[in-house]
């Protein structure tokens, strides 16, 4: 695969010289309308020492507007790193729409790196090109762009650039404690390279082989594949955006009226006994004895450093913020935080839906409870229609993706839909409409989403079907007597907590 | 100080009863209006172990709408936090306006816990609490409203909480492994308690002591007190918000015209040596060398944890970029970060002006590039009448105790005003008007700001005699050939890198 990256290209100075002023003022404009353009480009630089990475990655930021560039290079992650999944650095310097990211060492740095000191098998090396290639996809599907250089150099070539470094008193510099270690160790480290870019070349996120000999050619091969990715991406923009507004993805779609009605009526919702009440009179003690639970629980978690994810997720007026509060009054306020999703900031509308919930990960041995969640994407977007059909669709095997990292990094994560009945709920909107201080709960768009109560529970069915996974089950939870559900939910989380510690 | 909170208030049932649903409904009302206001509210909750803090802060998320609050607790930080000044996490945490952040355990927890624990000595904790002080007056004087509210026991009380809960196997829980460890440093405890409040009850972020045995009077006395704070703020706020445009706040205002020539006339950039000259024979050398200095310096400052700041400031095409280049291309980009200061995102603009350079400070041993930076507070903001007149004069005493923080944490400041006269500033616009891929570098305002070139000298001037600090001295880099300024900034860097290792 390198062979071809070994043949000693150069790139003359009288054609270099009369070509970059060129490029430059190409790469310029590309960069200019990119500005406005709904998809950020990132691109990686890999390779072998010398072959020129962080060299093409500086001439870049000189040829075009460093401005709206971000250069990101990376050494070992952070402890605050090391508490959260692998690809958490890369996720929180994501760089949003419009914007061009550099980055260095990035996430197939330590997978080949453990590869070659042999600290991971093989299969361990897939598995860890796997996730990255889903997380390439994730951010490719949402219109990034991403561009993937391997810089090459052979390994007599190295050697060369070494030799000629170090007799350069004014180079010597360059030629690292590493350096020769590394060389020393090329076979192994293009063998495991070579496995890296045959796993993970994909259509939308291939890589580019470049030789890094003559530093004229390197920049140029670079410079230009930038240039085409972009223009490539802005042609790709229909011109009618920004978007209108999509029309909803009415749920059920494609189904014929008859197996449409199946679904609605045959959904895990309906199955739920709805008339579970617990006695007032019992009502004290429960909660007092769960939140003991729970609270000796959390301290154990906390001591070995296991974090709890908690989703609430529900009808309007079903009761997730009277189970959280039943939750927090059992627990310190330094252990947990409450993370209660509403309109997206600016800075998250212009980056991948999940960068938004990858921000708020915590640091290990806490409780992170989310009021409503990334499912919005599979629930309110998609009946809404603020996601088109593809959208919502990928979100599934996105959202158990990012879930798997999770769980695969130790989190616990505990999901609850807490069900009402429409009765019920009208009741609770009649309620609240007469009480002076809960009359902030109730807006228009409770009432425009009760209309859609169908094509909801459509979407309630379909998000249960799909995203209960083995590692982050979905509890449903009849809540339409309020004590009932507060216990079910508190002694769910407590069971679940107390398995994972068993584990541990 | 606390005799008066520990005599014993109650609040009756039936009053509390009675009472609780307006002042919620009231809270509520408060908080809606508070979304569109300009100002953050910061609740700080400290005191003495069971007398309510956690409980209270859970409380006002019940009583308000929760996804506007931000509740906050704080523990032992992080290595990514220690790698920064001490009041860096609760910059990060700051609300955004129009929100409510709760804090527990925050900025005057650790000093007070030292003190109690005789780790820091009474002029030491003095320090940090005079630190603290600066740190709410920054942000109560961008308009945030700071309640502090110190929650209280008496010695005797809270051992009788103790014993009951002790008592109750429902409560046991509740007495930690700390508890009767703090109990029986209570009066250490309240000693340095009464000192902190003494010294950083404001009368823009007063202390209030609440009695924190009867939960109901606490519950409303918080409350209350909220309430209040907000509608203050509120009142405050002059009807023409959002604030029309300010008149530019002219430079010198004030001053005589007589008194304002004299300013400029006998200003620092004057005084420099314009003709001063780098042969391009030497340039390969000189750069070489240096960059080769650098490059070790910087090796060695990345071992001992020693971050670096650099600063540059300088006229609209003086070479701030070039120089950023030279610098940059003798680290390896895993060691640096450029940071281009354009218009802030909404989450920045949401928050205190420094915010933004906070966010920015990395991790230990790293250099961090700002091109452009703090200093546009004083600069263009004062220049274009961004800033009001009282907003940037407070700028220069903020941004010396931000600089003296990053000082006090060790970081190495390097700050450069790149100058070139106005006649070379003309020869090189017409230069990039000239050069295909030069040509983005010039905009209509760089015409505009070039009309300002008598403003901006003042305010540069009054920029080097108010922030040229011992910690953190300005450079004032002649720049009309580039070739010298380049290999100034890079000696000035390398020998104040080498100063620093050496006290190290």
């Amino acid at each position: 695969m390198f062979e071809a990256a070994e043949v000693g290209r150069k790139l003359e100075k009288d054609v270099y010289k009369s070509q970059v002023p060129i490029l430059r003022a190409e790469l310029l404009d590309a960069q200019q309308q990119l500005l406005n353009a709904p998809f950020p480009v990132i691109v990686l630089f890999a390779g072998v020492d010398a072959a020129g990475k962080s060299e093409t990655a500086s001439l870049l930021n000189e040829w075009m507007d460093p401005h709206w560039i971000v250069t990101r290079g990376y050494t070992d992650p952070s402890s605050e790193e090391l508490e959260r999944p692998r690809l958490w650095r890369y996720w929180r310097d994501l760089p949003p729409k419009g914007r061009i990211a550099l980055f260095l060492s990035a996430w197939y740095s330590s997978p080949i790196r453990n590869r070659v000191a042999r600290r991971i098998t093989n299969p361990e090396f897939d598995m860890l090109l796997d996730e990255v290639a889903a997380f390439e996809r994730a951010l490719t599907d949402d219109g990034a762009i991403i561009l993937k250089f391997w810089m090459h150099l052979g390994k007599a070539a190295q050697k060369r650039r070494f030799k000629a470094w170090e007799k350069d008193p004014l180079q010597r510099w360059r030629v690292g404690h590493d350096s020769w270690r590394h060389w020393r160790m090329f076979d192994k480290f293009v063998a495991a390279a070579d496995r890296a870019i045959r796993r993970t070349s994909t259509e939308q996120a291939p890589w580019q082989i470049v030789e890094g000999e003559d530093e004229r050619y390197r920049s140029v091969a670079v410079g230009t594949a930038l240039r085409d990715a972009i223009r490539r991406g802005l042609a790709r923009v229909p011109a009618s955006h920004p978007k209108a507004p999509r029309k909803p993805a009415r749920p059920g779609k494609g189904l014929g009226p008859a197996l449409e009605r199946l679904e609605r009526d045959f959904n895990v919702l309906d199955r739920l006994d709805m008339t579970q009440r617990l006695d007032s009179a019992r009502l004290d003690e429960a909660l007092e004895r769960q939140q003991g639970r729970l609270n000796l629980l959390q301290r154990k978690a906390q001591e070995k450093g296991i974090s709890t994810i908690l989703v609430f997720e529900g009808w309007d007026a079903a009761g997730k913020g009277g189970a959280i509060r039943r939750i927090t009054g059992a627990l310190d306020a330094r252990d947990y935080q409450v993370i209660a999703i509403s309109a997206p900031t600016d800075e998250e509308k212009a980056r991948h839906y999940l960068w938004r919930f990858w921000r708020h990960l915590s640091r290990a041995g806490r409780i992170t409870i989310f009021d409503r969640s990334w499912y919005g994407r599979v629930l309110v977007e998609r009946v809404e229609g603020f996601a088109a059909e593809d959208e919502y669709r990928r979100g599934y095997g996105e959202i158990n993706h990012f879930e798997e990292q999770l769980a695969f990094h130790g989190i616990l994560i505990v999901k609850f839909w807490i069900h009402i009945t429409k009765d019920e709920q009208l009741r609770r909107f009649r309620d609240r409409k007469r009480t002076e201080y809960k009359r902030w709960k109730i807006t228009p768009e409770d009432w425009r989403n009760r209309n859609r109560w169908n094509d909801y529970t459509l979407a309630v069915n379909e998000m249960v079907a799909r995203t209960s996974t083995r590692v982050a089950p979905w509890t449903l939870v009849e809540g339409n007597d309020k004590n009932f559900a507060r216990i079910k939910v508190l002694k769910t989380l407590a069971d679940r907590m107390e398995k994972r510690l068993k584990k541990s």
